[in-house]
């Protein structure tokens, strides 16, 4: 895991990551559940935000959810032990020096991860070493360059890529998304299988104007604004301009769409 | 309807929309059927790409097609009668001055056509004059600027922004799926509901890799390469270098991704 994270560690920041799991539980998490019995690791757990749902919806799964920051960690218990789950142990750990023998897992799951990460092939890898042969992985990411919108902006395009360039110059890929096949191909996994999962969002859909557009993605882009000054990516008025153009789609005549893409793979071998 | 097609009237780009419409059958049609002793009127059948399926998939519906080309709907008239289907009549007409009374049918299909228009609301109006109250309203279109891919390539955006703005100079809007909520509202429909159809390529399916983004896709952008260096658009090398990574996408490693939108809605006055 990078030792800076683009999204930051403040409080505003996690109840965006909080509001943006439930307005998305039922798109991401829908078709996730784990047999009783199984074991499964989380990989970069966070502050929790994916993990309560993950454990609700695999009530009699074992699930080890692991992330590097022990702060996001206490967090994610907290939120694990608020929703009353029994079936989660966390544990501190960085992704490339996983305290698990190989073998040790039935299934790993991993949500917003790689796109923070400099080397995702090789920590797809090191995943893949921990799963037992037969086992699944799942990978959930963004891609930032799937935004597009209506009234169409340059500087609303130019503000998210500001956010992208950031995430870049610390060794992440806000585009990750769409990489996912060629790189669980690449990390030698078998049956890769990519399933997108679009947001659309217009007044008819008034939930995701607030919860998605708003709340979440342009929430998210805004909170980068004084890096991106600081970086010299961009004027202050260009920047705010584009933000406002993103809140320009929330009105009754706009519209927004974003993607994620959900990838699915075994370990044959 | 414009008096200009930004895609042409010649034979191969005529194989291209056939190749188009039997790749994407399920995704854009399978939801469309209408019920035995309807009338439905398809404006903008072109070379009837649609309209074989559109019979098909209503046998006993009674479907009127009009276009403003006679060559086009000769075409259309071979293609239905190749498919031995008996429920279409095809009319010459323009959408703008339609030969039908006020509230002639019980539905109405587009499919596109409005990218080709400049005042796609007028024509929407149009088309609801002929529509009966409580009748139904099926928009299905294209937007270029939902295009994206793995590896990126600055030069194939490039290539793809000189068919938009090609399309843009004739008075049409190659962006213009993600905008049927707004279109529709303003022209006075009820209960819009937007649903969009993403293509997603990979290695996984070659199917798409051949049928959609290498001869559907690929091969329109490649087909505006006259017009967009002729009207000064972009170097040739650049175009050309853009076109080369559109195929580059369709390698065991590479990704594409398109949306198409398709919108339903009523006329409840």
């Amino acid at each position: 895991m990078g030792r800076r994270y683009v999204h930051g560690y403040d409080p505003r920041e996690n109840t965006r990551l909080q509001d943006q799991a439930s307005t998305l539980v039922q798109l991401l998490h829908s078709d996730t559940t784990y047999a009783p019995g199984t074991t499964v690791l989380e990989a970069g757990c966070g502050v929790g935000a994916q993990t309560v749902t993950l454990a609700q919806n695999s009530p009699g799964a074992r699930i080890t959810s692991v992330d590097i920051s022990e702060s996001s960690l206490a967090q994610a218990r907290d939120a694990v032990t608020a929703a009353a789950l029994a079936n989660v142990t966390f544990r501190r750990a960085d992704i490339f020096d996983l305290p698990f023998e190989p073998e040790s897992f039935d299934h790993v799951f991993v949500c917003f991860v790689l796109e923070h990460l400099a080397a995702p092939v090789g920590a797809l890898m090191e995943l893949k070493k921990r799963l037992k042969t037969g086992g699944s992985m799942t990978v959930i990411e963004g891609d930032h360059g799937s935004t597009y919108f209506h009234p169409d902006s340059a500087k609303a395009h130019a503000a998210i890529r500001c956010q992208v360039q950031l995430q870049k110059q610390e060794g992440g890929n806000a585009n990750i998304g769409r990489e996912l096949f060629p790189l669980l191909t690449k990390a030698g996994f078998d049956s890769v299988r990519v399933s997108p999962r679009m947001v659309y969002v217009d007044a008819s859909r008034p939930e995701l104007v607030d919860g998605f557009t708003r709340k979440t993605f342009t929430a998210m882009v805004e909170g980068v604004r004084a890096a991106a000054l600081e970086a010299g990516l961009i004027d202050a008025s260009d920047f705010d301009e584009g933000i406002r153009d993103l809140y320009r789609t929330t009105e009754p005549d706009g519209v927004f769409c974003y993607t994620f893409f959900k990838a699915f793979a075994l370990k044959n071998a």
